[in-house]
């Protein structure tokens, strides 16, 4: 089985969990001082803009990862639907750390849960690529000594967040941060996975 | 007529009622124990969980039968509308089963209701395979006698959840626990029809 | 320009209008007679099944135009965005009739805006056929005889809806009622336009 | 790496932002004069129309620049991903606008709103052009010639609207007509750069 019916279900997951978020943004209804209420609702853009370069990238990076599949099977078909499925569901923490961000002891929680799903997403992304790594007969040739690298890199990105968590229970603010940092690190990467796209363009496709 | 074209509005639809499950999350507003009021939504999490796993499957089995059809008609377009109709409304009983799972007498309707959804997207599903039986020419040739086995597959899932419309009668959690074990007992199956991919792929194609 | 990549936009469209339906679909909160409630909302499952079907059916009508397309211009591209204005904005109409089919006078205005949504739609698609009539360069040669066939069937549709207009001022049920009918003649009908598909085969494309 | 795969995420973000503009036209609940009621809300269908005839443009004109790149690089895709931030953004100041346009004083700050997405749409879609000017390796060679105009554009529809905000503090009203006008210039103009699509025909592709 080939792979490309699978990117119209992915891209179309990213889509849409990238669109979604705006419906989160909140509308001040009748308010009397517009400019300041809209201004005041800073952290939810922030949450909004975290979220999006953070799914975005991981687009950048799935694809990455995708142009150098030849062939898919269930089993892949199965781990990369537990990888749609945390990033479906990434509106829903997003609006809750911009619901609670400031609000004291229930920003813990509210940092925890955001940063939870986000090593979730991370986890199942590094399953996906493990799965490849276990099985490159999947993979184009000049990309498969690739896969370990990508393995690890998706990992990490899981840990931080592992990270994120546990900072959360000392200062959510900070565990927040954590998140904007790791979006734009991977967002300041040059590449997905070192060498990998430029193999992948030796082995003349895509 | 190619069935290339179908593909983007199938995968648009799943991919979209994949996505939409999110804005059924419910989000404690103002909540002075969020941790805890977040854990008490366990029903909501378990719903989007079992949904999200059975209209992935559900995709991947789709996938599968398509990915041996050749051509396609009219009369075939329009089974694949009543099948997405069942599959875009996902969200709706998904939601209502949420809400009354644990809500005594009210959970009998809300289970019915569910797995009532539930069936009638397993026999619409089996209503396009028993089309392309009975016009096999649309399918590649070697994928043909798993037709059969195909519509067997639909109609033994729609069966089921006819059974779990009966439980929800005696017991609604008994009722939403068949529904969890369809979900992962199609999860666990090797391949979607025995021998059709395997015998599409003979075929050489996609 | 080619118009394959016009496909993707048109299909991510549809599949959303068809999707985002379910929003509209209401879920009792609270309810102590769950059961009786759901049924209680009869008037929304057919406003939901009314518009799905239309949107469906035009779906494949749309599909049917361009796949005979083998070129497309700015301008052609306009006419499908207004085209797609129409088709996006069905939910609106369809959630308005569900709420005030049953609430005696205020059903007329409904039904007008019901009818009259569904007219611009049939009347823009008119207006892409009556395009491709009017430039049959973009269009493969076999399948150039049929255009005017297809341009009078979408005026029909739209003409049909001015009655549904007129008859709301009488008996906003009785346009409901048409509007359900044309969904079904359209369904029922064996091709798009007499002759189109099949001459588009003989082009060897698509 | 290939440009094709990245429309389907382009593709359907565009589809999906249009298609939630819907879900901000406000629904009467309960109107006694439903007719009355839905001409009362002419603001949301204005400031619908605008969107989505301003958005579906810029599809047609990204669509444009995109049929002449040739390869993409992962600097592109991160252009592309801050465009895609503001085109997904829309429904919501267009929400904010339709509710607060005949609000007097309020109305400045939505006005401001407004036009200030749209300006950060255009200037994210210049850094794009801008991109492709700097590496016309990316693009077909027939088109690289056009690719400073395309730049210019861009930036001149950004520029239009830093005059909308400017105007919104002595009229909002005004400030709106200008958002209004520049849809209709765009929809007016015959191609998206003078001789891009011409000359990316010429090179034979899409």
């Amino acid at each position: 089985m080939g792979p490309s019916r699978l990117h119209g279900l992915i891209d179309g997951v990213f889509a849409i969990a990238l669109t979604l978020l705006v419906l989160d943004l909140p509308r001040p209804r009748d308010s009397a001082h517009l400019a300041h209420d809209l201004a005041d609702q800073w952290p939810s853009y922030a949450a909004y803009l975290v979220s999006f370069v953070t799914v975005g990238i991981l687009w950048i990076e799935h694809h990455g990862m995708m142009s150098a599949v030849r062939q898919i099977n269930r089993r892949f078909l199965e781990r990369t639907l537990l990888f749609l499925l945390f990033v479906s569901i990434i509106p829903w923490p997003t609006a809750i750390a911009a619901d609670y961000a400031d609000q004291g002891s229930q920003a813990t929680a509210a940092a925890v849960l955001y940063a939870g799903v986000m090593m979730l997403m991370g986890l199942s992304f590094a399953l996906s690529w493990q799965y490849l790594a276990a099985h490159p007969q999947l993979v184009a040739e000049p990309a498969r000594t690739a896969l370990r690298a990508g393995t690890r890199r998706a990992l990490l990105g899981g840990l931080v967040y592992a990270v994120a968590i546990a900072v959360a229970f000392l200062s959510p603010t900070a565990s927040f941060a954590i998140d904007a940092v790791v979006a734009l690190y991977f967002a300041a990467s040059k590449t997905e996975v070192p060498g990998l796209i430029h193999r992948a363009a030796q082995a003349g496709e895509e």
